[in-house]
């Protein structure tokens, strides 16, 4: 068998004290943290398109990724050796799962025919290497936004043949992750939104999206597919303002189009940043919902608006990720997806195992810090004591359904102003954070 | 009487080659644009709050406001001083509605009982200045965060008093708003949202707010006030985090508590601009969901990242507006708000002048040219052309939920791709939209 | 002679009336404005690299542009015949200017030596077309930034070899430029700059860059290439941070290494959003020093983090712009270049027409109202008026260096304040503005 | 002696192991860390009129803070008061400087007489208590900001009266300053800049700006002052735009009108944020300049476009600002300077020590990480590496300044192409930078 990294050895866990760049020491699967272990907690994900079919291009340069395994032709054959280089890449960094994009593993043809054709031949050499490897598919997704085709929109392209050839794609690409036993399928809107509103019926285009999940749904039923459904906030880039904005624009939409028992979310942090909101808020909201899926591990950079698609290295970040995800319970499908990709100048292969070796320990890091304050305790009850003053008797029948504003009133009143505040103590709960960094 | 603004007569309309900087060259309020009068279709509204109480402060410098007829006191007196002075100043500019916080018009007592009862000697002025003046109200509302009581929220605050607090104050603010004759009434949460989600439980205090905003609309019944109910997005200042934070936040939050029905949405563009989205975009959110009912004409700064609440001179900006005010058959009860202060060195009288002037000019120039552009009928047909393809008889069972993927895939499958695209024209539709201005 | 655009005709000046997209209705090179013909005021100039080399890809999605001329293929002839199509296109357009990188008119080679052979072959055409249309250049450049050679800079590259091949492309550009009788030659250093400080030794590279241009200033001497050297700020994109990232930093740079004298500014609009500032404080930045010397005529979109390089339509940028251009005595060397791009959905030929036309169109508006405020007059009055008070012995003995401190107190100490104030009027000021337009 | 803090013992050094928020952790001011104690490098200084000064108001709300010794009058008695808390606080938290404007620490007379009058009362009382304590005044400066005399500017006023009150502000300022035995004296110019550039000559402005500092460092001579100069950058906020917007604006300022000789820079991470940069470029660029003086400790929300000025507590924050600071070989006069206030909702006495315990641990932690990383090795090796390809003999001709565009072609011209790039390892760098954390 050939090895693609062949001067990378399965990366080992060497704990803290090891100054090798290419072990772990953090992340160390087996390893137990509150009632589970680490891989059970984290379930990592690897991206198909950043590490494996992009080039790393930008948009004032050419691609200067290295990839020895890579021809550079559009070939089934080159897109069934670059699958076996992504196993080899999987099992060498220790991630059980990747996620895909029907596009990123075979390439496309020159009809919907024959691009359904390359698919299922390098399908089979992914089943082959699931079932070599025990490597899973978290999820899978159809890529409707690099062609062409696709440049007004997909499900809200003005052009119908444009609809019916997404809706085509999906149904392929559900077809597909059925048949790989992905534990989920991502809908990713990066065309769903305009570019100026001065030629686009927003209404119309949203209705014909809510019409394609419907369909979507309905299908899941017909072939027993009984993953996870996720939709992925990002507010802009590729258009200038993308429907499914973030978290709230989401709920709002599957709530308005009764598509909320069917859908959560896969939340990513350089999304919420480009759309002003930190990822614990994007979490909280998804989660006061019942709707937060699985998340995709990758950062971005405050200062720049774009998707700068970064490793996460920010310790404070993964806590606060982590710290959402234990208190929900953690994932049941979902995962922490690599949605990643190295720098541009970092453009050998090696670079793609520092890049995952420092995410998942970044991750692993977050894990046990979001688990010893929990554990320490402090920081709930914190919280909980704040809202004591809820438990009267008026509280609760506010609570319940039960006041009206004259009986706030008439409870108010005779008191003149409202009991004295406490202080919020940001600053104290900032430290306490920092205790457990 | 006193005249409060001495040296101003009545603002007169001097037509477009006027050099007077104190005469309206566009705004004619009898002057009929469409099927209406441009008083029926703007329906201006002055705030009391920016142009009679705020002493033009910032975070950096102390109050530069000139205002003769201010004594500085807290007292009743000044305050119904203040009254007349603002309806002298509402009937020399000709605007037909004015809009106000309980605590812009009167002091706040030491009680809440105090409170109320210096409301009520100030609204009896109120009274007596409408009736004179024909001026009206367009919405009142309640002060629910100046007051360091509201430090953590109103009716997201943890501290139950405060939320009864809040309530009996919304209370009273409703029946002085009915009393008034009010054509509606607003809710904006400054303080309803997080300085940090370290010491916050978002999901609570979410609850909170849809029960208070439930026991307003019982009030609303009880009373007999049948004017509308508006909730105004904001996603951030003075909180990190407002929850109605844009046009998709309030409606997934107005969904979640089955609120839609009593709501509409007021808009503002400074407030659209901080959540990162254009006036255009949060306007056509809203209408989409039949849930657009007035708006803030003040405009912000792009490059500033807070409320700088400038009277908008713009005219792109007042014709976007209008064109979608005109699209969903103009206002009802709402109105275009003037929420706007002049800056912090335009501290005399007469800036208040210029600034309303320049203010209702730029939007009647955009009503205008709004329906101009509709007159001409180009833009619209365009849009409608650009969706041509769903009129046929797939697309029709598609919009009218009768299809499937299936049937989709079998419709494209055989086309191999989809027919072509054309054009998006986004500069064409640019230049068309310029030869308006 | 083949025609590459055969169902566009020459652009006719049709005039406010036309309803015809396809003709000018305020640009007419001939009529005078102020003291010179439009066409001297503007100096158009289209860009080659948008308008006739970009494939409109973006970082999501692959090209979509239609260019009937372009067979794709890297060859020289392919090149040849772009130029004539780009010069139909100039010719039609009625540009008196044009600018291009090397590499936009000529294919790269496998050496550096075939690349300047390509150059030359396409040079020979660029001359002839020069010749029969009378188009001239208004600017040469190099392009240091999308070959994969230049992933950390070209002139700050820690590559010692990628800054002299750098060195000798800039060495070759810069002949070419003066071959074609190229009015100036611009440096814009997008990788000029850093991904992350972490691996950046940023003085080093600062100082290599200044080595660099003053040996190009030496070049520019020794081949006596006697047009202007621009330097063009922008914040970020493609690094995440590059050196000339504003006029203010562009010019701290110039100082710091002694070449302020031999370097102009070229800035543009979508560069100042990104860098926070409005084009017009760049302006007036640069003309402070002495250094303004040419605009992108292009503009972003305020909301967008990313440099959409958008043709400008709107009049009140263009009219601010033309009013500093006025002040300073108009262009020297420099011009209104159009380094716009039309959006990836405007992908036929057509639409580079349109964009053109609009974008001249709104420029000519500018210009326009820029003159008719000068000629009112009232508008520099108000602010020379503003410092009056400056006109006092003592004011003019700070201006000229012959007060001290000690003497301003004791001319203040015996007022015990200053005098009052007057209003800013920016309120009054936004109208008069408005008036113009 | 009255205690103002009567429940608060001095802060003690607890240890890392400490469950106590009123320990310090990690600041042990006579702990060596490399060459130096912790004292000697981090020179803590906290601010005067955020942490004794500010009502914590905000634009939309109130006072909240809780400050017993103030009476709230103008009184300089109450001044006096508040100055004997003031060091009880500093002594408590065991910081060895503060810093103050002049109305921060009494009260402004009706008369600059009156003031300077009020400020020698307080400035006796600050003499004692820095003599009884072992205090010592980091910086003083003036506060040309917050009367309303300065809206349009102090020493960039249109009002030359006003620039005459300012210059003799300075004066008194500078004198108190000498005679408390300041460390160095800081111009934040917060009202120097603009609210809209339709009333403003830049250039005069900036003219006179020149002139008012070399005033001050012709009287600085004058009186024998031998402290720093610093002036410190931020954009925004009070104005729309401040002149000296950020590190490289204040450098071109100072070089533009020779003053760089007497000044440094005061950097804040704040300001970096609101104007565009990370706190590390800043420092870097002020670095490269050799005018790196003093650093503002508090920190921003990237999200939020106001200054915030939290206090610190990312250590990855305060790990790169102490990189930046032990190589450029520690403060002089400088220190790290606590220009941070309190969250309006942290209200309480006991807040002050929160914060200031979590900013000094902080700044602690990050003094320990960057010495870790320098002792390491390793990060300065590498980027010292990476330039090694200029370790060649036309490499030095280059940077001595004796090669030509010639010579570097004859060299590259055979290579045909530049000798291969080597990756920028950003991920890995991250990576051995988290391994500090």
């Amino acid at each position: 068998m050939t090895a693609y990294f062949p001067e990378v050895p399965k990366i080992q866990y060497g704990g803290p004290k090891s100054r090798n760049p290419l072990e772990f020491k953090h992340y160390n699967p087996d390893e137990t943290v509150g009632e589970k272990t680490m891989k059970e907690h984290l379930r990592f994900s690897v991206v198909y398109w950043h590490t494996f079919s992009n080039p790393l291009s930008d948009p004032f340069g050419a691609g200067t990724a290295q990839r020895p395994w890579d021809d550079g032709s559009n070939s089934v054959a080159n897109a069934q050796r670059k699958a076996k280089a992504a196993f080899e890449f999987f099992e060498k960094i220790g991630a059980p799962f990747y996620a895909f994009h029907d596009r990123d593993v075979a390439p496309e043809g020159r009809t919907l025919k024959e691009s359904h054709a390359n698919l299922d031949e390098v399908v089979k050499v992914l089943k082959d290497e699931q079932a070599r490897t025990g490597v899973n598919l978290l999820w899978g997704t159809a890529n409707l936004f690099s062609n062409p085709r696709y440049m007004h929109g997909a499900a809200t392209s003005p052009n119908f043949d444009v609809f019916a050839f997404a809706a085509a794609q999906v149904k392929k690409a559900m077809e597909v992750t059925l048949d790989l036993g992905g534990a989920g399928y991502t809908f990713w809107g990066g065309r769903e939104g305009y570019s100026t509103l001065l030629n686009t019926d927003m209404k119309r285009e949203l209705d014909h999206l809510g019409r394609f999940l419907h369909m979507a749904v309905d299908y899941k039923k017909q072939i027993g597919f009984n993953g996870a459904f996720y939709i992925e906030p990002k507010p802009k880039e590729p258009t200038k303002h993308q429907y499914d904005s973030d978290a709230a624009a989401c709920l709002n939409f599957l709530r308005t189009y009764d598509l909320l028992p069917h859908f959560k979310l896969n939340l990513e942090t350089n999304h919420a940043t480009l759309a002003g909101h930190e990822m614990m808020h994007e979490m909280e909201a998804a989660i006061g919902s019942g709707a937060l899926g699985s998340i995709d591990a990758n950062t971005g950079d405050p200062l720049l608006g774009w998707d700068t698609d970064q490793f996460p290295t920010n310790i404070y970040l993964t806590a606060q990720c982590m710290l959402c995800i234990l208190q929900m319970g953690g994932f049941s499908t979902g995962g922490v997806n690599f949605d990643a990709k190295v720098r541009r100048e970092s453009f050998e292969p090696i670079d793609l195992f520092y890049a995952h070796i420092g995410g998942m320990d970044a991750f692993a890091r977050g894990l046990k810090i979001a688990q010893a304050i929990l554990d320490d305790g402090r920081w709930q009850d914190f919280i909980k004591n704040r809202y004591a003053s809820w438990d009267c008797a008026l509280g609760h029948r506010v609570e319940s359904r039960q006041a009206s504003f004259s009986d706030l009133e008439a409870y108010i009143l005779p008191k003149g102003d409202a009991a004295r505040n406490v202080s919020g103590r940001q600053e104290m709960l900032e430290n306490l954070f920092n205790d457990f960094i």
